[in-house]
């Protein structure tokens, strides 16, 4: 026992698991953690490394705190008319979360999610003391406006998360759905866009301009392949964001990151021109689950949630024992399969014809 | 006014202000910061970039959660007995900090430090709903046992905090102040050592084998000059340190930052032989201002308050508007001056002797 014992509203809480079962085996299908199977490499590569190398020289010095040719190119990079003063950066979407809710959340404070959804919400919401409420998601995964709109008016949370396209099921949010919660919401709606790059739909950053209330939340983890680089951010009018600079850090962000982001933004056309082919594979990894008997849920994002047909932790475990990392991650009986490297999808979907065939 | 005000307890604080005149005008003398005036070069800069240069080629991939081999460079830095399961490392000492007071902080809980001091422990307090109180140092801007005993005892603080060396003042800690604070604490002591590499006493965690209450926090940021780079580290019994994975943000230390640590680490006794030059600069300042006339408070860090016998604040922006920064942090009528290059330390010297002659 420490001398002082963690807070009372904490004594339940478990940390976020980042890898239930990566200790078990050499892996050979990275599929867990929806990251880019494609590390950089060549031009893009030698940019990355020419930029931490420039960094680097500086590093006795505190970094920019303004973070404004950052904000710039995250901005430029949005579109849909965004601006820099409208751009908050951080070590990733989850920290700039941290920062909304420690400045809008707290004691007496309420936050609202649709299950099942990201789990992070619900942590950042109860690390900075902020009551969560779980709404439920439809039978089909799907959020309507009518589900949305009843729990909005009976529970008036002061912040609402929705995600476009959700994790860890994939679908889509309507616009018809966003639009009533923007229309009922009592405070903030936070719009979690992580996969947008993956969606049909894109980005809904041009309602920000019409609706003070929305705060959306990007990262470069996903589609940038940026994972381990650490670089999230909100979009959000510059009101909403000004309390943020009383709860973030000093010099939060780091001088070597923020180079490292503004390269990768530079050659942002060139990094995102292979999301057509993660979306080919998904729907070739879609159509051998449906023809092996799996249900699997509409997808707008670079991973798959599928119905094992039994018990998706067994599932899951079996899978990790043969170096298939999966997510076991939402409904009873389904998993979560990150699009990867066709190799990858190829083991996968071979290992659990497998285990379907025991 | 955002669509939902911030939190009731946030509306009447300020943020951080890290630039308060850095606008005006190209500094010649950046000794605001108590950051080393020394860029990383020649070798050690190119072990830096080979370091950031194999962690970008994993920049796809999640970052290491356990962070076990920093955590073990670190424990095998600070010696004292100190073990890999003793280490907590972050973006900076701040990031640390806030994790230990999202933990054990929080509404009904209070944490008490000793001002003049860092002021970012009262703003981590604040950000995380805990109640500061703050209790006054001597005239001399040290700390008895007994004005810390009687403080201790008044207020019954669930968390302490104690610098050694103290930033602003850059006073040391007595040992007996030390130890009663620990012996009377009823929860956690803090004791921030990030300018313990400056110090004559040297570290204190060989007390924490002993002291399951005491937490030491530490930095990278000043005697590794790693200010741009965000590392610092919290050192404690596991036991408390175990709480801090339910709050931090799961991989919250970027692949890049945890490599180019590691590499520094490797390199710290080459990193740190520049210190004994700091300490002789610190001297030839300290004697070039008390020999005009400045009364200066006993420095064991790389830096020194001293006392301009004028309105502060005008001396602070009458330098700045020379291109010279110091900071105003503390005591009416005394400045806070970094240690730098013997360059900016002559121009500092030279162009407050031209204010004092005005």
């Amino acid at each position: 026992m420490p001398a002082l014992p963690v807070r009372d509203d904490l004594r339940t809480v478990r940390p976020y698991n980042t890898r239930p079962f990566s200790s078990l085996v050499d892996p050979v299908a990275l599929l867990n953690n929806n990251e880019s199977p494609r590390p950089p490499e060549g031009r893009h590569l030698e940019v990355l490394r020419s930029a931490a190398s420039l960094a680097l020289a500086t590093a006795n010095r505190y970094p920019d705190t303004d973070l404004g040719t950052l904000r710039a190119a995250l901005a430029r990079y949005t579109g849909h008319g965004v601006r820099a003063e409208m751009v908050w950066p951080g070590n990733g979407s989850n920290e700039v979360l941290l920062h909304l809710l420690l400045a809008y959340g707290g004691p007496g404070r309420t936050a609202l999610g649709f299950g099942p959804t990201y789990s992070m919400h619900e942590q950042i919401a109860t690390i900075t003391g902020t009551r969560w409420i779980s709404a439920d998601r439809g039978p089909d995964f799907g959020l309507t406006r009518e589900a949305a709109a009843t729990a909005v008016e009976r529970h008036r949370p002061d912040i609402i998360f929705l995600c476009a396209p959700n994790n860890p099921t994939g679908t889509p949010l309507d616009r018809a759905t966003l639009d009533v919660v923007l229309r009922t919401a009592p405070g903030l709606v936070v719009l979690d866009e992580a996969y947008v790059e993956f969606s049909a739909i894109g980005s809904r950053a041009g309602l920000l301009a019409e609706h003070p209330r929305l705060v959306i939340s990007r990262t470069m983890s996903k589609a940038f392949g940026f994972a381990g680089i650490r670089v999230g951010f909100l979009l959000a009018s510059p009101d909403v964001l000004a309390p943020l600079r009383i709860v973030a850090l000093p010099y939060h962000l780091s001088t070597l990151t923020a180079a490292v982001a503004l390269a990768a933004l530079e050659q942002a056309d060139e990094l995102l021109a292979h999301i057509p082919s993660v979306l080919a594979e998904r729907q070739r990894m879609r159509d051998a689950l449906v023809g092996a008997g799996h249900a699997v849920a509409p997808s707008d994002a670079n991973f798959l949630l599928f119905d094992t047909g039994a018990d998706s932790s067994a599932v899951a475990a079996w899978l990790a024992r043969q170096g298939v990392l999966v997510r076991d991650v939402g409904p009873a009986g389904w998993l979560r399969v990150s699009v990867g490297h066709p190799d990858e999808n190829d083991i996968f979907l071979k290992t659990l014809a497998e285990f379907s065939s025991k």
